[in-house]
C-alpha cells in the first residue's frame, strides 16, 4: 500500500498538430512533469488527494501555456472570467466557481466554497465577495491577460464569432480546449477531482461552461472514480458525462480505462461531443479517453513512472 | 396514441403539515389543478413537451404560492435572485440562467438561452444583458418581493442564518423547499423537463442551488425520462440526482416509478439529502419519490384525470 498512489492531469484536449502559438510539445512536456512530479511528492508524503488536485490545478493555472489562470482566454468584452470546481470523493463535498475575475486561483477559491460556505456553488460579484471576506489573493488583469490571448480574441472578434482556446476559422474541427484538470487517489484510497479554465475565446458575457458544473466538469466519489473533462462545455453539460462516467461504473463495475471510452463513445453518439476525460477509478486505474484527434496529459499510476501524451 | 400525452407538476417539498404561512392545502390544490389543466389542453392540441413545460413553470412563476419568479424568498440582502433551466429530452438542448433579477419569467430566459445562444448556461449580468437583447420581460423589485417573504427574511436574519424555503428555527427538519417543476411526454413522444426557483431563504449574494444546474435539478432525454427536482440544492448537486435517475433507466430500465424511488434512496445513502422529484419516463409513465414527509405535486398519465398530492 506505500507507493499505491496514482495521479493523473491533463491540459487540453483538440487538433494539436496545427496549434503551436501556445507553446511547444517540449514546453508542455516540461511543465506536465514539473507538476506530476510536484503532485508526487506529495502524494508520498500522504497528502489527501484533495489537497493534491487542488495543488496541481493551482500549478496549471499559475503557467500561461493554459487556459486557466494567467493566460486564460477573453470573452465577448476581452476581459478574462474564469471557471472552476473541486470535488472530494469521500463525502461528495464539492465547491464552485463560475465568472469570477481577478482571482490568482479559482480553484484555490472554490476549495473554499467546498470548505468554509453553506453552499456548492458561488456565482459573479457574490463569489468575489466571499473571496474578499477570507482574504483571497487578487492580482490586476495585467496578471492574467497574456499577449497571445489578446492577438486570438481579436482574430475572433474580427470574424465575428465566439471561438474556443484555438480554433481555425476555416476549418471547424481544428481546435484546442485548453480547460485544465487533475485527478488523484491518495493512500489512504480517497479519491478527488479538479477542473479550471478561462472559458471560449469572445465568449458572452455572463457565459458557464461544463468546468465548474459537478457531473459535468469534474466529479469523484470514492466508491466510482474522479473524473476531469476539457472540451466543448456545452456538449460535456448537456450530456453530465463525468456523472455519466461515474455511472458507468456505478451500474456496470468498469475499470477506469473502459469507462473513460465508454464516456467519450456516449458523448459523441449524443451529441457528437468534442473533448476528453481524466478517470482514475477506486482501485486506483488510470484511463483516458477523447473525440478529439489529440489531448494533452500526464498520469502516474499505482505510484509508477510518470508517462505523457502531448498530442 | 391520440391521448398518450403526460404531464406532472411540483411546487415543492417538505414537511407539509406545518406550513400555512404561504397558502392552504386548498390555495394549492386549486392552483396545481389549474396549471395541469393549462398543460393538459396545450399537449391535446399536440403542443411540444417543451413549451408544456415552460408554459406550465411560468404559471407556477407567476403564482405567488411558489418559491419562483413572484414569491421568491430573498437572499442575504434582501434581494431575489432567481435561477431556471430547461432541457430537450429530443436532442439534449438545454438553457440555464442563474443570479438573474427582475425577469417576470426565468424559465422563458432560460428557453432564451436555450434557443438563441451558443450556450448552455448564461449568469448574473451576463445574462441580464442578453435578456435585454432579445426584449425578455423585466418588471420592478415590488412585483416580486411579497409580505410573507420579508417577514420570514427577517426572521432568518434574526436568527443569522441561512434558511430553507420555510424551516422553523428550532426543528430543523421543519422545512419547506419551495422550487417549482414541470416533466412532459407529447403526443410525439418527445420529452422535456423544467425546473425554477428563487432559492434559499437568506442565501449567500451569488448563490447558485441545483434548479439551473443540468443534471442536477433538471434532466430530459428521450431514451430515458424527464426529471425536475425540489430540494436541498446542495445535495442534488453533488449527487447529480437527475443524471442519476436518468442512469438508473440507462442501464437498469426501470420504470419512472422506481427509478425516482432508486434516485431518492440514493439521495439518502450519499449524502442523507432532503427533496423530492417527478419523473416521466419514455413510454410515458409516471412516477415521484421524496425523502421529505411531504411533497406537492400533480400528473396526468397517459391522457387520464388529474392526481394530486398536496401532503
Amino acid at each position: 500500500m506505500s507507493n499505491h498512489y496514482s495521479l493523473m492531469i491533463h491540459g487540453g484536449a483538440g487538433a494539436l498538430q496545427h496549434i503551436q502559438a501556445e507553446g511547444s510539445e517540449e514546453d508542455f512536456a516540461q511543465s506536465m512533469y514539473g507538476i506530476l512530479e510536484q503532485g508526487r511528492l506529495k502524494l508520498q508524503q500522504g497528502a489527501p488527494a484533495l489537497d493534491v488536485v487542488e495543488h496541481c490545478v493551482s500549478l496549471l493555472e499559475d503557467d500561461p501555456l493554459y487556459n486557466a489562470g494567467r493566460g486564460s482566454v477573453l470573452n465577448e468584452y476581452g476581459e478574462v472570467e474564469m471557471d472552476a470546481a473541486i470535488m472530494d470523493g469521500q463525502d461528495l463535498a464539492a465547491g464552485s466557481v463560475a465568472g469570477i475575475k481577478n482571482i490568482k486561483n479559482p480553484i484555490s477559491l472554490a476549495r473554499l466554497v467546498l470548505k468554509k460556505s453553506e453552499h456548492v456553488m458561488l456565482i459573479g460579484h457574490g463569489a468575489m465577495e466571499f473571496a474578499e471576506l477570507w482574504g483571497v489573493e487578487c492580482l490586476p488583469d495585467d496578471y492574467f491577460i497574456i499577449e497571445s490571448r489578446i492577438k486570438q480574441f481579436q482574430e475572433a472578434e474580427k470574424a465575428g464569432k465566439m471561438m474556443l482556446d484555438h480554433e481555425d476559422i476555416e476549418q471547424e474541427p481544428q481546435r484546442k480546449f485548453g480547460t485544465v484538470g487533475a485527478t488523484a487517489f491518495d493512500l489512504e484510497g480517497n479519491l478527488a477531482a479538479a477542473t479550471s479554465t478561462g472559458g471560449i475565446v469572445n465568449k458572452r458575457w455572463g457565459r458557464v461552461g461544463d468546468s465548474p458544473i459537478i457531473g459535468a466538469g469534474v466529479f469523484a466519489d470514492n466508491d466510482t472514480c474522479a473524473v476531469s473533462a476539457t472540451g466543448y462545455g456545452e456538449q460535456f453539460m448537456r450530456t453530465v458525462l463525468a456523472k455519466m462516467i461515474s455511472d458507468c461504473i456505478h451500474f456496470q463495475s468498469l475499470a477506469a480505462p473502459q469507462a473513460a471510452q465508454a464516456g467519450i463513445e456516449y458523448l459523441v453518439a449524443k451529441v457528437k461531443g468534442l473533448g476528453g476525460v481524466i478517470v482514475i477509478d477506486a482501485k486506483g486505474r488510470c484511463g483516458a479517453g477523447h473525440s478529439t484527434s489529440g489531448m494533452i496529459y500526464g498520469w502516474i499510476e499505482h505510484g509508477g513512472e510518470s508517462h505523457f501524451q502531448l498530442t
